[in-house]
């Protein structure tokens, strides 16, 4: 079992909009809302791929109960916590004709002090049956500073292993506590080690660095082209296959589900890597965050994993 | 008695969004939510001008019921048919750095056969006790493409003077069964005669054509110009006060829904012209379409309203 937790969900809308600009009025050809918030789409492509999964997280209001019936009728278990204000919504706005998707973020609902208190309760009890926990996305106003140390420091006492992927002040605070494994990308890796990481040499030399200072597993993606992991002390740069990108959006939650469900089944390294970056690549040619199983087994054949040894 | 039809009725959404670029990621400030449509707008500015108004129109789903409850909490009576499909969502972008307004317009939800019926015998019940309606916006999918037609006939049996403001192919259906009065800004009425439409000579030439072709009264607006009224065979010009627009999404509506009260009221035609660009201005104040009284009784004074004698 594999336990995803997403602190600050959202709906997802992902709206179809022909020559989209600014200052301008636009008829949308297509509106698509789904669940969202980066442990929420780890936990659809777990399912997609089979994994035992459960999602837990803050949902509230109207969005919350329209979210808890959506995920229900895709099958995704989950046990959110309920509080009182109005789960976000999250807009991408994607122009087919100029191919650029233009996002945009609702501020998340404050969550109180009793709420936060139930999640780590439910976190701790899930915990204890789950083998991995991942820790997702932003925090949502109200929680603290420290949320993810505390629920790392939660769930590893219960046995499990914990994953991190946020961004600024809440990985920099995640990162102290020492999680099993994180999964940044290039501007959030040169961030922790103030630094900037931009080619392959200075990608691979981060997620050592990161290693060498805390870490256990580091992966540390690079867009396009491609990625630096750092398992179990050997180094790898995975290259992945070229796509024509429909929507990225979720393509790194469907790579950490995809390395997680991998690593669940106890799965050579390569093996996970390369699952991973093809569940991400697949995710990148829908509309909206998630995956085709099918497509996934064939891009596998076209992601390269290599072993970097210098 | 007032009322208005909103056929397409919207939640609409305004979103705060500093340096709002195509192709980037933004975190939202602030996100308003409120019920909309163009006959909700209308509804909503004649109760804050305490004229008696009910609105009606389609809606349904979650978003009907968010709609229901916030017209209700904001005290505007409202007799809506339900339908079984969601009631749409539409989306505007402030950007307080660069001035600029964006909007997504998302389809409307399609209207059955049954649906259309039982909004045709509300109508024909509510006109009955209305002195007006006021027929506005776009048509959702589903309703005939005669639909204001038949309505303009409906309410016109029962005794109302009926208003119409829409645009393309509904308002040259609506036009041609001569409701009793049109308000179009320069762009629809250069469409209804096949010309261009921009100066104030052709805003005033254009309204006094619309006219002479079929209609009673007919409004053309030119934007911060001003517009152009020909009221019982009289021609009037209307200077607006200037204001730095916030966001004039709705300012139509408020301009409608001005002249509706105040000729409710038997006011002049000078009065009423005055109080709806005043509120059309007031509108302009506001993030969300709606007006502040006490703004009105201040802009109208700056209203400049001159017959044209030539």
């Amino acid at each position: 079992m594999i336990l995803t937790v997403t602190l600050n969900a959202a709906i997802d809308q992902t709206w179809i909009v022909p020559d989209f600009r600014v200052h301008a009025i636009h008829r949308s050809r297509r509106v698509i809302r789904q669940p969202g918030g980066k442990g929420v789409n780890v936990a659809r492509v777990l399912h997609a791929l089979g994994t035992n999964v459960c999602a837990t997280g803050f949902v509230g209001g109207q969005n919350g109960r329209w979210m808890m019936k959506a995920l229900e009728s895709d099958g995704i278990p989950s046990d959110f916590v309920w509080i009182g204000k109005e789960t976000r919504t999250c807009l991408t706005f994607l122009d087919p004709d100029h191919g650029t998707q233009t996002e945009v973020l609702e501020p998340g609902p404050t969550v109180s002090e009793v709420e936060w208190h139930q999640l780590t309760a439910k976190v701790a009890t899930w915990a204890e049956r789950s083998s991995m926990v991942a820790c997702c996305g932003s925090l949502p106003p109200g929680v603290p500073e420290d949320a993810y140390g505390e629920l790392i420091r939660i769930a590893r006492s219960r046995g499990a292993t914990v994953w991190l992927d946020t961004s600024g002040k809440a990985l920099q605070n995640g990162w102290a506590v020492r999680p099993d494994g994180i999964k940044v990308n290039q501007d959030e890796a040169g961030h922790l080690l103030g630094k900037v990481v931009s080619s392959r040499a200075e990608t691979i030399a981060a997620a050592r660095q990161l290693v060498r200072d805390a870490g256990q597993t580091v992966i540390v993606t690079a867009g396009v082209q491609g990625l630096a992991a750092v398992v179990g002390g050997e180094t790898y740069w995975v290259t992945p296959p070229t796509v024509q990108a429909v929507n990225p959006v979720g393509s790194g939650d469907a790579f950490l589900a995809g390395w997680l469900s991998a690593t669940h089944q106890r799965k050579s390294r390569e093996e996970a890597l390369a699952l991973a970056t093809a569940c991400a690549a697949a995710n990148a040619l829908r509309e909206t965050a998630g995956i085709e199983k099918q497509q996934v087994s064939v891009l596998l054949k076209e992601v390269r994993v290599e072993k970097v040894v210098d």
